[in-house]
């Protein structure tokens, strides 16, 4: 892994993917206290960064495997991602989740012109029938965080980032990533290590699932206790990637950790100040940069996805807004 | 006005207005059956393209007539944007804002740093208060929409719509532009006809407020017959510019005419496609383009702001998401 890579991945994508702007809001600066600028993914082709990552991995086959397809796990954004990237490339597309998922999620997964195949969570084993579907097709699996080319790709947020924090003349900040798998954080690291050296990559959790949080601190790759439990489902994976955790555990960290009502009043204070539509996952970055302790007078977030449904939406909105 | 006005604004804007984002959703086009294309004026630094008007209006300002100061007429959008503009131009900036105006958008205005001035609606003449105003300290005033060099502020989302139209392909294709006085129909008219000539201007309005459709219609300035009365309060102005309806008599039209319903689904749409928040003033033209006939496959619309309170999009979002 390294800044060629995403270079690689960034020429790739170009005029595919979209250059999110990277916002602020005087009000919201004023409110605060400190100047906070925002990375908004959300504004991204299909609602999240995982456009990028999906993109870069299946315009990295070679040709052969991208005629036979790629396969993902995955019942949200990244399934999005892949799909679209798929779809564009003419390469056949399998995601495979969970039949009880959101009827929105597989609609919009098939609307992008991906076959989706459901399986039972309680009696079904996920990854055996995705490597049966995958052996019998020739399909490639595309891993959501823990493959080099999707970091690579996420990576290409940074690389955007360090253009776009020198035209406000910063040189200098925390900048706070929503942390799943640690995939975008990774990447964004490694182009700031090359581009913006001043910028330093914190990840974003919520409290209970701090794996990535602890696994810095303890050097070794962290487990949650439990699989779910927050309202930021977007961000609850199990533990740090084995590719992700060493280039994190070099270029990342202290991590922060914020509560599921901070990142409700989050999304409340993007809508009212900046005018984007975040998810609860999306906006833990951003509650980090609002609600952290001892930050200096300019942070940058990078607001991750604004695919939420409109109930969870405006609840947050009722509540903090 | 020309289109060197408007590329003087714009050099007097770089750095300060935020050239915003035109946006697209794959899975909007198919459901809609047509591509569109939506510039992002909610992204404005103060929530909508006033900004730019009430930059432009202020920075081409004498020195002198800076340091007096300007004043303005407004309860929403205008008056955000001339605050934070004179602000930023350390010029002193009296808003004239009715008693009855909401708190909220009192509270904003002076946190742009302007001075506040309340009058009764009921009792009170708002021109007389201002002319006194403005005499006795020298103001000058700024007009939300027949003044050239705010029109020409305005029209600098013209000049960049033309550019990235064109990076997307689009040479030709109706824009559609939710429209009050004709301000910034008139700036984008303006530099369309110089950039982008295939790219034609269609007003966008409230049905019971389509003063401007009725006036290029007949070629003359007509009135609404009602001050009030549509959801899409950003837009509801009483009749066409003396300055506006010329150009765009030449350049524009036919206008369209939206339903308030429309208007709210179109910021329903634009949540869960685009993840952007639209006032429904500013979601007149996206509702144009959504759902108006014998349309081609590429449409082109003008977002204008997204300045709404929250009880009214959670509303929106509840009836149409």
């Amino acid at each position: 892994m390294n800044i060629d890579m995403i270079e690689a991945a960034a020429r790739r994508m170009s005029g595919h993917v979209r250059r999110t702007p990277l916002l602020n809001a005087p009000l919201l600066d004023r409110a605060i206290g400190r100047r906070i600028f925002v990375k908004a993914e959300c504004l991204q082709i299909t609602g999240s960064f995982k456009a990028r990552g999906g993109w870069s991995a299946v315009s990295a086959l070679a040709p052969e495997a991208r005629a036979r397809g790629v396969i993902a796990y995955s019942s949200g954004n990244h399934a999005q991602g892949v799909a679209h990237a798929a779809a564009r490339h003419g390469a056949p597309c399998v995601i495979l989740m969970p039949s009880d998922a959101p009827q929105v999620k597989i609609a919009n997964t098939r609307a992008y012109g991906a076959e989706v195949v459901l399986y039972d969570r309680s009696t079904e084993d996920r990854d055996a029938i995705g490597a049966r579907i995958a052996a019998d097709r020739g399909l490639t699996l595309i891993k959501p965080y823990d493959d080099p080319q999707v970091i690579a790709g996420q990576g290409t947020v940074g690389l955007e980032l360090a253009e776009q924090a020198a035209e406000v003349g910063v040189a200098e900040a925390p900048v706070f990533v929503c942390c799943g798998g640690g995939g975008l954080s990774s990447g964004i690291a490694l182009a700031l290590e090359a581009r913006a050296p001043g910028l330093r990559v914190h990840t974003a959790e919520p409290l209970g699932f701090e794996d990535m949080a602890r696994s810095l601190a303890s050097g070794r790759r962290e487990r949650n206790p439990a699989p779910s439990g927050s309202i930021c489902d977007a961000i609850l994976t199990p533990s740090p990637g084995e590719l992700t955790l060493p280039i994190l555990s070099r270029l990342a960290g202290p991590g922060a950790v914020i509560s599921d009502d901070q990142a409700l009043q989050a999304m409340a204070l993007a809508f009212t100040h900046l005018r984007i539509v975040l998810e609860p996952g999306g906006a833990a970055a951003l509650a980090a940069a609002l609600f952290g302790d001892d930050l200096p007078g300019t942070v940058i977030a990078v607001a991750t996805g604004g695919n939420v449904d409109p109930a969870t939406f405006a609840a947050a909105l009722d509540r903090f807004a």
